[in-house]
C-alpha cells in the first residue's frame, strides 16, 4: 500500500498524461525527439508528487483543478530542462541506465530542445497568471547561479541555489495557487530545507558532503514541518508521511525514493 | 549625417543605457562576466535600431516611451541569448574578432549565461504585459526549430526559423505595444522577410544561398514596403530610408550595416 492518497496518485497519472503530449507535434523530428527524450522515460517524478501532495494538504479537492495539474507539469518540464543542460555541462553519455540525449543526438540539440522546453514552461505558466510568471523566472536565475557555483567547484554554496529553488517551487506553487499567502513564507522555508536536503544526498554519494551537515539539516526540516503544522494542523498529515519517508532514506544517503512511492 | 532621425539615434543610447546595467549585480563573478560579455562588447545592435524606427514611424513621441526602449533591449537581450548558444553550438572560439565567451569560461558558463538572460527578458517582458511575453516565448520556439533545422542541414527549411523571428518581433513588438492592431499583420509578414534576407546574406557569404534568390527576396520586401506605405502614408519614411539602406547592401552580399548607421 502506498503511503500516498489515492486522490494525489490519480493526480499523477494526470500529470504524466499532460507531459506525454507535450512537444509531440513538433517537426522538425530531431528536436522532437530530443525534446520528448526525458518525458518519454520519466524518472522519479519527485518535483509533481511534491506539488500535489502538499496541495491536496491545502486543500483536498485542488488536485482535481486542473491549474495545479498544469504546475505540476511544469515543474517537471523544467526538471527536464536541467537534465538536458546538465547532460552538456557534464559530458554525461548516460543517465538512468540509459543513453543521454546529448550522446544520441549531439550537444546542439540537447540545448535547442531545453529552449524550445523553456519557451513551453512559460506559456504553460502565463496560464496560471503572470505572477507565477515572474516567481519562476527567478526560480530559474537562482538555478542558473547555483550551476555556476557549482562549475566554480564551490559545491557549498551550489548547494542552496542548484536544485533548492525548484523544489522550493513544488510547494510555493500551490500555496500561491490557492491563495495561501499566510502559510507562503513556512513553504518556501520548508521548500528550500528539502531541497538542500537533496542535493546533500545526491552530493553524499559523491562524498562532497559529511553525513554530519546531512544530519543537521534532517533536524531543520523537521522544525520547519512542525512549524508549518502549527498552521495548518491535521490536514497536514499526508505531506508529512511523504517527507518523512523521504528524511528516512535520507538519513542513509538515499533519496531516490519516489518511485517505491508511486508503484 | 545619418539617414536616421535625431530622436532615434537618442533612444537608441537610452537602450544602450538600459543594457550597461543588466546583470551588473550577479555573483558569482564568473556567471556576471559570461552575462554581460557581449552586453559590454555590443554588436550593430540591429535589431533595437529596427524596432526604435519602426516605433518612430507609428508614433513620433513613441521613443520617448519607457517600454518602447525595454521592449528594444529585450530583443537584444534574446540576441545575446542566441550568440552565446551559437558559440558553444558551433564551437565558435573567436566572434567579433575577439575570444568567445565559451572560449574564455567555457561551454557550461555559456549554457547557464543564456538561461539567466532568458529569464531576465521574461522578467522584463511581463513588464509589458503578458501578451507580450507570449509572443516572445513563440519567437523562441520558432527560433529552436530554426536552430534544429540548421544542424539538419536543412539550410533553406531554416532561414525563415533561424533569424527571422527576432528581426520580425523588432517589427511586431512596437505594434503591438502602440495598440496598431491594423498593421500587425503586414509589419510580421516585412519582419519575416528581412529576417530572411538577413539570414540570406549571411548564408550568401558561405555560398550556401545563390544571389538570385536573394535578388527575388529583395523585390518581395520592397512590395511589403510598399503596402505598409498604402496604410501608414507618408509617416513611413523614415524606416522605409533604413531598409533601403539595408537593401542595397543586401544586393553586394553586406548586410552589416547598422554600425555605420549609428555613428
Amino acid at each position: 500500500m502506498s503511503v500516498l492518497p489515492g486522490e494525489v496518485l490519480a493526480a499523477l497519472e494526470r500529470v504524466k498524461t499532460h507531459l506525454q503530449n507535450v512537444g509531440s507535434d513538433i517537426r522538425p523530428q530531431s528536436l522532437r525527439e530530443a525534446v520528448r527524450y526525458y518525458i518519454e522515460r520519466p524518472g522519479k517524478l519527485l518535483r509533481p508528487l511534491l506539488l500535489l501532495t502538499f496541495s491536496y494538504t491545502l486543500d483536498r479537492r485542488s488536485v482535481l483543478d486542473l491549474r495545479i495539474i498544469q504546475a505540476a507539469a511544469i515543474v517537471e518540464l523544467l526538471h527536464v530542462v536541467s537534465l538536458l543542460q546538465d547532460d552538456v555541462m557534464d559530458k554525461h553519455d548516460e543517465r538512468r541506465g540509459a543513453k543521454t540525449p546529448r550522446a544520441l543526438y549531439g550537444d546542439g540539440r540537447s540545448i535547442v530542445a531545453s529552449d524550445w522546453l523553456i519557451a513551453e514552461s512559460i506559456k504553460r505558466a502565463l496560464q496560471l497568471g503572470p505572477d507565477i510568471v515572474k516567481y519562476l523566472a527567478d526560480v530559474a536565475q537562482r538555478l542558473s547561479i547555483g550551476q555556476a557555483l557549482d562549475l566554480d567547484g564551490r559545491y557549498d554554496e551550489a548547494a542552496e541555489f542548484k536544485t533548492a529553488p525548484l523544489i522550493e517551487a513544488s510547494l510555493v506553487l500551490p500555496a500561491m495557487l490557492l491563495g495561501r499567502r499566510e502559510i507562503l513564507d513556512s513553504a518556501k522555508k520548508l521548500g528550500q530545507l528539502l531541497g538542500v536536503l537533496y542535493q546533500y544526498a545526491d552530493d553524499y554519494s559523491d562524498e562532497k558532503i559529511e553525513r554530519r551537515e546531512a544530519t543537521e539539516l534532517v533536524d531543520e526540516v523537521k522544525r520547519a514541518l512542525s512549524r508549518l503544522r502549527e498552521t495548518m494542523g491535521e490536514a497536514i498529515a499526508p505531506f508529512e508521511n511523504l517527507i518523512r519517508l523521504l528524511l528516512e532514506r535520507a538519513a542513509s544517503g538515499d533519496l531516490t525514493v519516489a518511485r517505491s512511492l508511486i508503484t
